[in-house]
């Protein structure tokens, strides 16, 4: 649950971000960009900015803002029978990101996960994204990222994304948000 | 068919557009940039300068940079069989760039076709695209797209790129760049 005006606000940050990475969005975008705050109430800290340029049944591509140390909890995107789960590529344009999959666990994470949410982050092999790196995902594998020290603008090319399929570690998260 | 050293010399204009853009690339990723001639020998009239970021069986993300003037000659994306043809949205991100596609003509085109191959262009609705403005083309659509006077940078979303796969209405043009 997201109030109305921290909505505002944090589409507020979003479009600040988007101008230091240079990114041009039209006056229509910028009144919808979305907020993601996972149905936790803690959005500075588990949340996602995220503008959707075109989502059709084939293809996906958006921009995602991270503020400083901001978290996009664990997920992955489910195959649901011959339907073969969403495929991501993460490409940093602007700041940094942490971005966490399954492998060979880091022994110093950049990351730390928000508090009290701890055991809901289960992998820990770490890619660090710079501008013009980029990661890509398969179907079906667990990932959570987080911004850095300035935050991150990141662009996700993807197949048609279905955010309600998504399926999150953490049981309380609520991938929907409401606007109260 | 391009010499090497105008492949070089294409690349860096790529690069120089590509920071005009703000678009920050790797060191590895400037050496791959591809110089499209179309076979035609004329790249400053009716070229391409393109960067594939990702191009998987599902998804394919690049980056197109046109000079000032420079045309993408028309073509289409032919589905073949079940296999729906290539899907794209293009996105301006910096410049201007005309497009072309079927319906009503305009009475004034802003591009000119390259001299001589006016026959070769016959769909001319046109679609003006300035940074932050996108289309989406379904697949068999005919298009073509010519750089403003100042050139433009534009992400291409789409499914699975298959550029040998490409239908021209020139007859002339083979789509895969020789470098001699």
């Amino acid at each position: 649950m997201i109030s109305s005006s921290d909505l505002v606000r944090y589409q507020n940050e979003g479009r600040k971000l988007f101008e230091r990475a240079n990114i041009v969005i039209t006056p229509e975008e910028a009144k919808r960009i979305e907020i993601a705050d996972f149905g936790l109430g803690q959005t500075e800290q588990t949340g996602l900015i995220i503008l959707v340029y075109v989502n059709t049944d084939r293809v996906c591509a958006k921009e995602l803002v991270l503020l400083p140390g901001q978290t996009c909890p664990e997920h992955r995107h489910p195959t649901k029978g011959s339907v073969l789960g969403k495929e991501e590529t993460f490409r940093c344009r602007w700041g940094e990101v942490y971005l966490y999959v399954p492998g060979e666990p880091v022994k110093s994470p950049k990351a730390k996960t928000p508090a009290g949410r701890e055991k809901t982050y289960t992998v820990w092999h770490e890619i660090v994204l710079k501008p013009g790196q980029q990661y890509t995902l398969k179907p079906d594998t667990l990932h959570w990222f987080q911004g850095g020290p300035q935050g991150a603008v990141v662009s996700e090319f993807s197949t048609r994304s279905t955010d309600e399929a998504d399926a999150f570690t953490d049981e309380e998260i609520q991938r929907i948000t409401k606007v109260k």
